[in-house]
């Protein structure tokens, strides 16, 4: 049984902050771990001893994220009426703008470095990230058969919604003029004009 | 004056054949010289003759593309009448699908290599990519004046219209079942529905 506040839950947290500024600004094969166990307070090998590797540390940080965010999308859609897909596609919406938005760091590092992955832990990813494509098929192809949307392509329209939605942490900037609920706004706007949308609701 | 079939000028598109594979199947920091040099038959100092770096043949390579698009691009606006916005908005469509379907290795190098250009060099290939942007806001403006789009905000529309298209490269399968006319039919359609043409020609 762990303890809770073990050192190693507790030292997380610290890690992963440094590493996503360190990602961020250097990339992945540029960053040097070295400088991670300086950001994080930490001497080398007690870094060492969280993480085997670089690419250890970087397969955490990525299936941590993503996790986090199919649970956050599963949970929202769980509470959104199976009956209204027009609801579930502003929904699905908008878990995505919020996490592209509010860790648009991390989502952008997620977006350019899961191919250094080994071919196992890309799979893997590559399995959990699939959840985003069903749920959006799903909903697409929902809408369709009740007849609120008029599709013109399951699989164009929704590699255009990840696309555009995922794309925002690429030129999102904390400091511009458009903050969360803008975005939110119209991105719900546009992805039902995707999605076509009979009736306003 | 430069002599027409000179070595530098014919060996380039080997030099280029081959570092779009290498790059394509590694990453440009996973990417070797050696190998390189090797691929388009050319010894290691024949190779450095070309380029003094490996970042200077990436330049080339991503530069020379955006400077083939956006001439590609603006060549096909020029031809398309300025007084209907909905053919312009289909034209850029259509250019950029085609050039990320025909071309998806490269362009999908473009997408995720940039970063790794110097400062300067990056400040110069984005200068020449703003004129996507540019070409699209003009577009998406002028359909708004003339009463022919209804556009919900040009900037989250442009920029979500740019990320579907060059979203391409990453999914499109040569092998797959879509081909560059269904592709280009569905991105037409939708690319007018994000612009909210208004009525339909």
């Amino acid at each position: 049984m762990r303890k809770v506040g073990s050192t190693r839950e507790s030292t997380w947290p610290r890690i992963r902050a440094a590493g996503v500024d360190l990602l961020y600004e250097f990339g992945y094969d540029a960053m040097n771990t070295r400088r991670l166990a300086e950001s994080a307070d930490l001497t080398s090998s007690a870094l060492y001893y969280h993480f085997k590797s670089k690419e250890d540390f970087l397969f955490r940080l990525l299936s941590d994220l993503l996790e986090e965010i199919v649970d956050d999308l599963e949970s929202a859609l769980a509470a959104t009426p199976e009956s209204d897909p027009v609801a579930r596609l502003d929904t699905f919406v908008r878990i995505l703008v919020k996490w592209h938005v509010t860790r648009h760091k991390e989502t952008f590092i997620a977006s350019i470095e899961t191919r250094a992955l080994s071919r196992d832990r890309h799979l893997a990813y590559s399995e959990l990230r699939d959840r985003f494509d069903l749920n959006l098929h799903k909903i697409l192809a929902q809408g369709e058969e009740s007849g609120d949307f008029a599709v013109i392509d399951v699989t164009l329209t929704s590699a255009s919604l990840l696309a555009m939605l995922t794309a925002i942490s690429g030129w999102y900037d904390p400091a511009g003029p458009l903050g969360l609920e803008e975005i939110t706004a119209g991105y719900v706007e546009l992805a039902r004009r995707l999605a076509g949308v009979v009736t306003s609701t």
